[in-house]
C-alpha cells in the first residue's frame, strides 16, 4: 500500500467552493480500481491550505489506472480550476514505522 | 484529532542511521499524552525524504506537551542531527471528506 500526498492550495475566497465540489468528485477516485481510502483535510492557520491523503494498492493504482480513467476526467473537471498553484504530488512507501491506538 | 505532517529531508547518505534511531525515538513521542499514532514512510523517488504523520487528541499534545517534556528532549536528540533543513511542520483538521476501505 503506499500513500498519495497533495497539499492543496486554493484560491482565496473559493473554498466554500472547494469543499462542495469535492464532495462531489470523491465518488470518481472511489470507484478506482486499487483505492483503499481518502482524507481530505483543512491546515488549521491557513484556510487556504487543504492536504489530500489517498491510499492504493499501488503506485501504478494512480498513475496509470485513475488518471487514465474517465472518472479522471470528471474529477479534474470538478477540482482542478479551484488550485493555484496546481499542486505537486508525492507518493510515499509502506510506513517504516507506525503505531495506532484507538 | 488534528493530524501533524512533516516532510524531512534527511542528509544524503545518513537514510540508515536515522531509519535506526527513529526506531529507539518512537517511545518518546508514544508516551506523549494525546498521542494517538504515527506513521513514518519513505517518498519514492526521492531516498533522502520522509514524511512523518502523527495524529494527536490537540494541537496542543503537540505544541506544548511534547515539546515541553523531558521526551522531547531525547527525540530531538536523537532525530535532529539527521536534518537538512529543518523541517517545517503544519497542523491538519479533523477530515472534511474520508473514506476508508478494508
Amino acid at each position: 500500500m503506499i500513500l498519495e500526498v497533495a497539499v492543496l492550495n486554493v484560491k482565496s475566497g473559493e473554498e466554500a467552493r472547494f469543499e462542495a465540489a469535492f464532495s462531489k468528485a470523491g465518488e470518481f477516485i472511489q470507484a478506482a480500481q486499487g483505492y483503499i481510502g481518502h482524507e481530505l483535510r483543512h491546515c488549521i492557520g491557513d484556510s487556504s491550505k487543504y492536504l489530500l491523503l489517498v491510499r492504493w494498492v499501488h503506485l501504478e493504482d494512480h498513475t496509470k489506472g485513475f488518471r487514465g480513467s474517465a472518472g479522471y476526467q470528471q474529477w479534474a473537471a470538478l477540482l482542478h480550476q479551484f488550485y493555484k498553484p496546481f499542486p505537486q504530488i508525492e507518493y510515499y512507501s509502506e510506513p517504516l514505522d507506525f503505531d495506532v491506538r484507538c
